[in-house]
């Protein structure tokens, strides 16, 4: 079966989790230079994401519709094999688990992937600060000129940041710290399982169809992802939400990261890893597809 | 013809009984630790979809809408391999009838994912009660802070419990429990025939848009689906809607269980097994396709 | 070609015709209980599909909504090789033409396929005559409890029976036989160019893609289709429409049949036979591929 | 690459010209008989296409909503190698400027498709005429009846056949003219570039998807299309629009004709053949593919 | 690999980025005639394009569903190998930096497509000029004719010409030149990115799904595209907005010139040569695939 596999659009499980932990082991190579490169190409993307989501959903006033549109750029990360620190909560551990990896290294990956994510959301919210204020001339609280979806745009991540951050969270202290890490566990849950609906499939039309609806569903539920995170509370202060970063990292970061952690490596690595990775004796292939492993490795990046 | 057809995306019906029957029976040796998990991830990621379904619903005034959003969590469960207790339902009966199983594994079967689903909305609807909730402290009740729509959504579990145990079940007593049990044939009548378009195709596009608008339908026709139902009426009394587990157990898990299986067992699996499993010594393949047997069975999880 | 040829996803017209003729003669000699049964799965399917489709309708205030999500029935039906009556009424007469079936044979499988498709509709409209009255404890004329969509739905199945046969048919009396006729022509050109168009794929995601929207149109556009016909006149007076079955056999049954006859025999069968049989001396494959035809006729479930 | 070539999916654009030039040269050579079949099916497919456009437009009150299933029926045109004029204004120019065709055999395809575009809609809108009007018992112009919607469509269709003979192009007389050549323009490189994306794909999906939008975009922004026209100002004159034939040829049919074939042959036909018929000895495939060649000029219904 | 991975869908990272530079390497080579034809080719039809998307957006209010429909153009532009000069600003620096192109035939290539983008923009802004206010007689700013919908694009369009050229960016003088040349980074990070996942695959489907809402997305966001500027800023001084060609080029057509260079050059040529050009020694395919590199040039249109 080993040549008519590789032309099979459909990926089976247990090869599927061949795949994400050869994908693993490579990931935890990768040089520095390159984890940031392409951390920040996932980072800003997914900036220029949200623009896109808050701008159809305030204009709509249905905000799943720009959810629905949304995951475009979460595709483009998976299909160019850049970096999200998200996707590699799952990946790094699967690979350790399986000798391929260390938890060193594991954590070397994510350190760098966050810094590299972060970095590029917070050029992508630069850029939108300095063109949705029109260079500061105009103020998100008042509306009177040709952006006025812009300042819309603004005003709404400026109310995000205050809302996901002081109202839901530092305002309910230790409960808050616990809600916002159980919403970055489900919304990690869903963000890996795109990742992994996105491997399911060996074309194009396939990784998008496959990836496309855990992403809109994690947002327009109101979970907590890091990344998408880094973009509105990098921005909010830039436009003057009055929010500082020690609150940010505090009330939201800290706890959104450990949840996505615990939501991508437990709720989906471990549990493929503990049931998809089996001895394969009563089905095909029974030969080790040593070439699909790799091709699955190189989809995500690694090299 | 052989080698072509296991290269064409498009399965003929007799292969798919084929293959359908060769994964019944393989599912009826699959270990209790693996029928726990997989079937763990299938009621989890169905609790999710409803969350995404009845938030898309909510927002929108039209609760098709969400139900056109929702099969995304079932088809995860189709591509993944994971066990679904209500496709079983089909499944299992083929292989027994043709001798590849026998009726008590296929019992053991139903028993050991009926509960792994359980399990899996439990978790899930325990985190989503919390979420909503803000911890206990927003009552769905009530509408007052920066969590306006996951109050709704709460309220909305709540009225669904209450309405589709006592309401249109409890308070007609025995013809509520023939209701339950006639919408549950309908409904899974439904759902497994998105079990069945899955596997008619072979290619991640093909199985995603065949398996997907038998699920909206019956969703939006509002028919009843035991692991939906798990779900729904387990958040519910977690939530305060002052419904029993007793109740929920007798005027709708039961009856909707049995109508599950006759819906999927009947409607799906003995239609297509008296039709479709034919002699088939006028049209090819004449060659009984061993490998692509093998592979509809590894696509459904079993091995 | 040929090895080529049975890899490509297009279906080029000469080819097409080819499968549509010896499909036709296959189905000539389908037993009488596979074409009961399988015509029992299509009126079924289609009468779960006119229930989406009028809940969808009602719900959005827009008709072709609804119309826009009912043919995942019709497409299954084709994907499964079952039997509907119409797109027979195309087929078997090009078998006829091509010496691959007889006229009484023609007229046996219209006659067993036509009875097993009301069986079908009317197994469908009682069990949702039940559960949209709720077994009769909800009167569709009112509207007081928790189903009141179902409530809508009936009242519409009830309003649409009373339309269809009286109103526009039986009050016009030879007039309105004719229109009936007209409409059914109409209707079956339409639902047999799915079938042709779902042929002229051989994935599934072409297959879906290209059969879906003359469904959507007949639906539209108004006309009369015999099979969403059995379904919706058998419900009516279910339900309690007061409109005989004889109005309905004589004002609907009948002329709507002799329509679907003439627009799928003669504007489908009667066109590509005349145009698309041709003498392909200029034109690749100038090879009969024998292999292909018998896929295409195994495909609409032929054996 | 001869053999992978015939394998993918994307069809180059060299290959793609190679196979229009082909496509005409065959076309050139069809019989009168088909052609005045295959123009048949064109036109009537278009009006009913048409007629489902308008419902939905005017249901949603969105008529580019209508616009955007409209295609369906163009789509179908090209998959079954269907003869319509609009695509013929700029294949068969391609093979006269390559040496397949003469002006002569050009002239001679585009009088007889034309003609039998024409019947197929004359067809369709007399039998659409009877059923908008129930056999003239219901007057487009009141409404009171079942048919209600059905009153609207024909209302629209005579105020369509009005303003786009008499106010937009009569009254201003060769001004008109001008105006309606330019729209026929506009609208033909629209038609011609959705037959030309039909043709880059070799599959059914990638021909539906890249054939689509060109042609809700001509309809959309109000442009002519003469087979379009032939339907709406034959059914018009039927409904008592009171537009004369002499009106409709003199200030739409031969404007719009002769835009077309300007459309047509020179922004798709000229700008083609002008820029992608290049030596091709910097890239593959550096060998002439016949077979590709023949492949798509079968799919263009040449034989 | 090499002969499987031709055949598969997904082009890898490193392949992509070797086929990008081959391409830029190619189109460093084209015919000033075919810069300007397939120039001609891409401005033409992406003014089309924009017609399209503002009566969608006018028609229903939501402009973003106009932007939804406008990529069609483009992805046509893609598919055909036409020239884009925005694309190039990507692909040109890639061959050049790889030592297959130098900075002087890049300038060349991008002066004679920039020229061939405007020629086809200005041609199309004229004839919809003329169209638009049907010759003349009919002023965009008042409303009274059967082409309402008509005058209201056409005051879009002077609004927008106003508006992007002096409210936004002349009354901003220098800090609107910065804002020009910004926004046009932006869009031309999200067009490149269009072109890129045009490329990631293989068939046609994958290429339209992959290419289509980083377009859509540029332009909900209010960002500022060249080409389409080229058309709005061509077409508004034309219908009467008083705007000179001088304020035009200055405070519209240069800032954003040189944004789009960036945005274009940096964030997609050079991160994407920076990270996915690297040595392959430990991921398949290791033996360069020239076949592919070569496949993708030649869908890029350089011959």
């Amino acid at each position: 079966m080993s040549a008519t596999a590789s032309q099979m659009d459909y990926v089976l499980p247990n090869e599927l989790v061949d795949g994400m932990i050869t994908a693993g082991g490579k990931k935890a190579t990768v040089s520095v230079k390159n984890l940031l490169v392409r951390g920040f190409y996932s980072g800003a993307i997914l900036g220029l994401a949200v623009i896109l989501a808050l701008t159809v959903g305030l204009k709509s006033g249905q905000p799943w519709l720009g959810s629905l549109l949304f995951p475009f750029g979460f595709a483009s990360i998976v299909l160019f094999g850049m970096e999200l620190v998200t996707g590699n909560f799952a990946l790094l551990p699967m690979a350790t688990w399986a000798g391929k990896s260390t938890w060193g290294a594991t954590f070397r990956n994510w350190g760098w992937v966050w810094l590299g994510n972060w970095i590029g959301t917070a050029v992508v919210a630069l850029l939108m600060a300095i063109s949705l204020t029109s260079g500061g001339t105009v103020d998100p609280a008042s509306a009177a000129d040709g952006g006025g979806m812009w300042q819309q745009v603004a005003a709404k991540i400026i109310a995000l940041n205050k809302t996901n951050v002081v109202t839901k969270y530092e305002n309910l202290q230790s409960l808050g710290f616990f809600l916002a890490f159980l919403r970055g566990l489900i919304a990690n849950w869903l963000v890996c399982l795109g990742v992994t609906m996105a491997l399911v499939s060996k074309s194009v039309p396939g990784k998008i169809l496959a990836c496309w609806l855990p992403i809109t569903a994690f947002q327009t539920m109101g979970m907590e992802h890091i990344v998408v995170n880094m973009f509105l509370h990098t921005a909010g202060p830039m436009l003057g939400s009055g929010v500082s970063f020690g609150q940010v990292i505090v009330w939201n970061f800290i706890p959104v990261t450990l949840g996505n952690i615990i939501g991508g490596m437990v709720f989906i690595g471990m549990l493929f890893y503990s049931t998809h990775r089996t001895q394969m004796s009563n089905v095909l292939p029974t030969v080790h597809d040593e070439k699909l492993e790799r091709e699955l490795a190189a989809e995500l990046g690694a090299r």
